[in-house]
């Protein structure tokens, strides 16, 4: 037989479930300060920017497909190219001002921190909420991408793209809730991978004979260049914008490379750079070269534009599956990189006042589960209402971003300004966040009635929402802060009521503790049935302890009404008097059969919540 | 300036709303004892059995109208008439069956109580459960029926035909609430308009001429009985038993009666019956008569059956619209009789700790205010579930009743067998039962696959339900029942912990409550931030009031855990020791801001919940 200490305290099923999953927990002194070297902080921070070659194409050409109109014609697809290589330039430009950056913040130059300290509290919120929403979306758009490059090759599974998805997102949570200190290695091999595969595609691709190119060329020479058709192609360059994201990620995580860290930081972002700009212009030439159609989500067969390629290219061979499962590899990746960012944004703004102090514990595995379990759940609600598809979700996706590029640029020319530094920095950074500006603007409007509108709705809706905390805990804070000078009030009155219902063993134990534990107690009872009166009378006598028994008549049938009067009385002829009231509370076995009991106390509670010199005090006795 | 007294006292606006429409307290001192004359009796009891008149002729023609095939033929409407007399022949029998109950049961003799008496629990069970699905399904299809009569005359109304049952609903749970002992009058009205119209409708239409009576009878000359023609005619013949609901009313509410109550009552009985079953038998008379063809209810200008025999008669005139008004009236009545059944039942069945006793608590209008909410809730789902559609919901209607008429009769057949009464009145109970007995098995038989295997279901469940509330009741009684021989248990050992984060002014309050009000202190702080220790230990000097300080380590950065170990330890030395364990609780103006403070107290309270010696205060401190 165990004693009822070790039935209580054997683990709960929950936290068997818990510990079985997510390991057990990691005491305090074990936070590791392990740096990255070069090579492991490549894979770590630019999965993100690079597995954007894997849908940034496709979403170049499902819009220029769409411009399915005569004066531009079917074969609009052929801009794809100069598109590419339009983002491509303004790829440069970005990372040349992060380069700046990372020299500029040598702890880690989030747009948050940038924006905030240097143009002030506004800019650094909106830089802050589009951050998060930045976030939340690379989880929805890399988890849904790589699970479209699964189902491009695994056919079979084109039905449960929502559950995959949502089996991915469950595994990027209990892994980010273990911890991933150690997963460096992990996720090095499909982002090595991914770059090895996309490099042999593009040289085997540029030998590779194409059947259509030329009638390509020739039905786009009496292409019409009016209004709309330039609004699509600013439409498709909105689209394309989206292989930006994630550039951000080195700068953010300065701090965890190796010394001398600001170097290597910056020699990270140049590699990385020089990688996603001649991988993405070379793969979206392969698709106009081999005359790739993006298919609609909805065809039997669907696959990928990179797909599509990589079969012309490499057939259904050995190559072609690792460069799906590369993929798929690099985005689940990119999607866990949101899952290191979101976190760590969301613990600083909260430590800032903005966000719920939750969000800044630590859990026991030494992660902010909080922060993780609420991005779990909202990329998870994302990609349930957009069922998987990638390119419903690519609209709201790069707002975010670009407005986070402008105000930290915006913020570094503030701050080169009033150090006056080099011109040319500032320059440079000017440029950038003027360039990135425009890229707000057109992608908002060229996407604003496919979605975009949402995003500035939301970024105004959460620095509502960043005001009202902020204000709660500065607020809170004044209230109750101490002075030193001030004293321990003393309290000189107080008195205890115990509630006695109909005497039963667990009533008499709640007398026993009331007379153990309180020097001036008197009983209430109060009266709803007049028959039991009498048994409860003599009862007290025999089980009262001695304890005075005052009878509360209730005329109403009400047991709350009748304490409350009289416990406001006592409040009206003492104003200083402090009351305890203890309620017997019987504990059932299971959970429905708190349906049969009265629950008096949480009544109790609630009818008294508002007067404040009133302490309740459950005492539980057990039934079982 | 209010004091803070005042504006704790004021009403909630729950309270105002609720007061409002309910009305202010009634004290139990004005519980009245007012007895029914026969004439308010008669309206009072008989709504819900005469107001069948208003669907019952309808749902048969449903039925037969479905029969049309060659052999049975278009114009098997004929056997209307002569199923509608093979009911009032059945009416006979059951109405002379509980003519004897009347006398038998003065006090009142519904059928759980005559079943449980004299068959014993589990026929008693099933006779409550029936009778509770009846008054819950009596609600529905008078609500729902009443509905109809209005949109016949107020087609423009039809595409609101569930809202309005739900507003019907709505004002029987407000009128019931207020209660309804004055009401008497208020539903007199319209049951005696219905009487006087059905009769003059009844008169004028055997004198009103109809063209189609003789082309009717002439197709049906070669009707061809087989096999599934008699079961359409069975299933019709059920569905027409709805009329016989409601005739245990009365024998249920004898005590209500003027002296001579039994007397009374039973007269009572005589007269309903009458009227009931010329009225019903007539009824379905003229709807052949006048070939008249129910309508679908999907059918635009849809009309009831009795709509469509009183515009044949009276045409558009005053009489029609007197009749319609009267109609939705009378059932309108008939769903309120459910709201007295139905809670007295309940609490009946709740004081014998088959139901929650909830159910039993008499509000503070004097009402079974659970039960009648209870009823109202599920009767709104189930019309919503039905779209308002009374032929929907009848073939769950009647087996419910049969079987508690059943029940009740064989209860009557042991009662008088046991009293050897006479052997007519045997007989007479003996026959009821065994044909009630046999009409059961043809409604579940013919309907059995549109919807009647759902309660033999939900009796079942119901059972189980009934059986396993009344062994925790049992089983509860028996663990808490005490002993005169019993002592008040003697605490030695009690010791109070109070848990202290970071001090503010709240936690210094805490801190004057905890030194007021308990002996035997100790303060804990279990370390979450190092850098806090030294602040924590300097204000403790200042404001701990001398209580002892013990500081907690955790090495996983959780806040309860450490807590728990302590109380485990403190347990282990001592067995026989209660802790009392204060939490400091923000109490924040705003429920949203409880999502920005850490409500340690609620996770406290789940992790300590299974440990007996434990209770838990909550210091409550205000932010506002």
């Amino acid at each position: 037989m165990k004693s009822a200490l070790e039935r209580a305290a054997e683990k709960p099923l929950f936290k068997k479930i818990k510990h079985f999953l997510i390991g057990m927990p990691i005491a305090t002194k074990f936070a590791s300060g392990e740096k990255l070297s070069k090579k492991v902080a490549l894979s770590t921070f630019s999965s993100d920017a690079l597995s954007s070659i894997a849908y940034a194409t496709e979403e170049i050409m499902i819009i220029l497909q769409k411009t399915n109109i005569t004066y531009v014609g079917f074969t609009a697809l052929w801009l794809t190219t100069p598109i590419s290589w339009a983002i491509c330039t303004l790829m440069l430009l970005v990372v040349w001002s992060y380069y700046q950056t990372i020299h500029a913040y040598p702890n880690g130059g989030g747009s948050y921190l940038v924006a905030k300290e240097n143009l002030g509290k506004y800019p650094g919120l909106i830089a802050g909420a589009s951050l998060l929403i930045d976030y939340i979306l690379t989880v929805s758009v890399s988890v849904t991408a790589a699970s479209l490059a699964i189902i491009s090759f695994a056919p079979q599974l084109h039905p449960y793209l929502t559950l995959i998805c949502i089996f991915l997102v469950f595994i990027l949570t209990v892994m980010n809730l273990r911890g991933t200190k150690d997963s460096g290695l992990l996720f090095a091999i499909p982002t090595y991978t991914f770059i090895v595969m996309i490099g042999v595609l593009i040289i085997d691709g540029f030998f590779t004979p194409s059947q259509h190119f030329p009638d390509l060329i020739q039905k786009t020479q009496d292409a019409n260049w009016n209004t709309l058709s330039m609004f699509l192609v600013l439409r498709a360059f909105s689209s394309g914008c989206c292989a930006l994201t994630g550039i951000e990620a080195i700068a953010n995580g300065v701090p965890e490379f190796k010394d001398p860290k600001t170097e290597n930081a910056s020699k990270t972002l140049l590699m990385m750079a020089a990688i996603l700009i001649s991988m993405f212009g070379s793969v979206s030439y392969l698709a106009t070269k081999f005359h790739i159609h993006p298919m609609p989500l909805e065809t039997e067969g669907y696959q990928t534009v990179l797909s599509m390629i990589a079969l012309k290219v490499f057939g259904e061979s050995f190559g072609y599956y690792a460069l799906q499962i590369a993929t798929a590899g690099i985005l689940f990746s990119a999607a866990n990189t949101a899952y290191a960012d979101f976190p760590r944004l969301s613990s600083i703004m909260a430590r800032d006042g903005y966000l719920p102090r939750v969000l800044s514990n630590i859990g026991d595995r030494l992660v902010f589960q909080n922060g993780i379990i609420l991005l779990s759940s909202i990329a998870t609600l994302i990609i349930i209402y957009y069922k998987g598809n990638t390119s419903s979700i690519v609209p709201l996706y790069a707002v975010g971003v670009f407005i986070s590029y402008t105000l930290s640029q915006l913020g570094m020319v503030v701050r080169f300004w009033n150090k006056q530094r080099n011109q040319l920095s500032l320059l440079v950074n000017f440029s950038g966040g003027l360039v990135t500006g425009i890229v707000v603007g057109v992608i908002l409007i060229t996407k604003f009635s496919i979605g975009a509108w949402v995003v500035p709705l939301v970024i105004l809706v959460f620095i509502f929402v960043f005001n009202k905390i902020h204000n709660h805990y500065v607020y809170q804070d004044f209230v109750l802060s101490i002075n030193p000078e001030d004293e321990t009030p003393t309290i000189k009155k107080n008195t205890v009521l115990l509630l006695v219902p109909k005497i039963n063993k667990g009533i008499v134990s709640t007398i026993a503790y009331a007379r153990a534990t309180t020097r001036d107690c008197r009983a209430l009872h109060v009266v709803l049935d007049q028959e039991d009166l009498n048994n409860v009378k003599r009862d007290w006598e025999k089980f009262g302890a001695k304890l005075p028994l005052v009878i509360l008549d209730s005329p109403y049938r009400s047991l709350i009404d009748p304490v409350i009067e009289y416990i406001d009385q006592i409040l009206l002829e003492d104003p200083e008097m402090i009351i305890t009231v203890i309620v017997p509370q019987a504990v059932v076995k299971h959970a429905w059969q708190n349906l049969l009991h009265s629950n008096a106390a949480v009544r109790l509670k609630m009818s008294l919540a508002s007067r404040r010199n009133v302490v309740i005090t459950n005492v539980r006795y057990f039934i079982d």
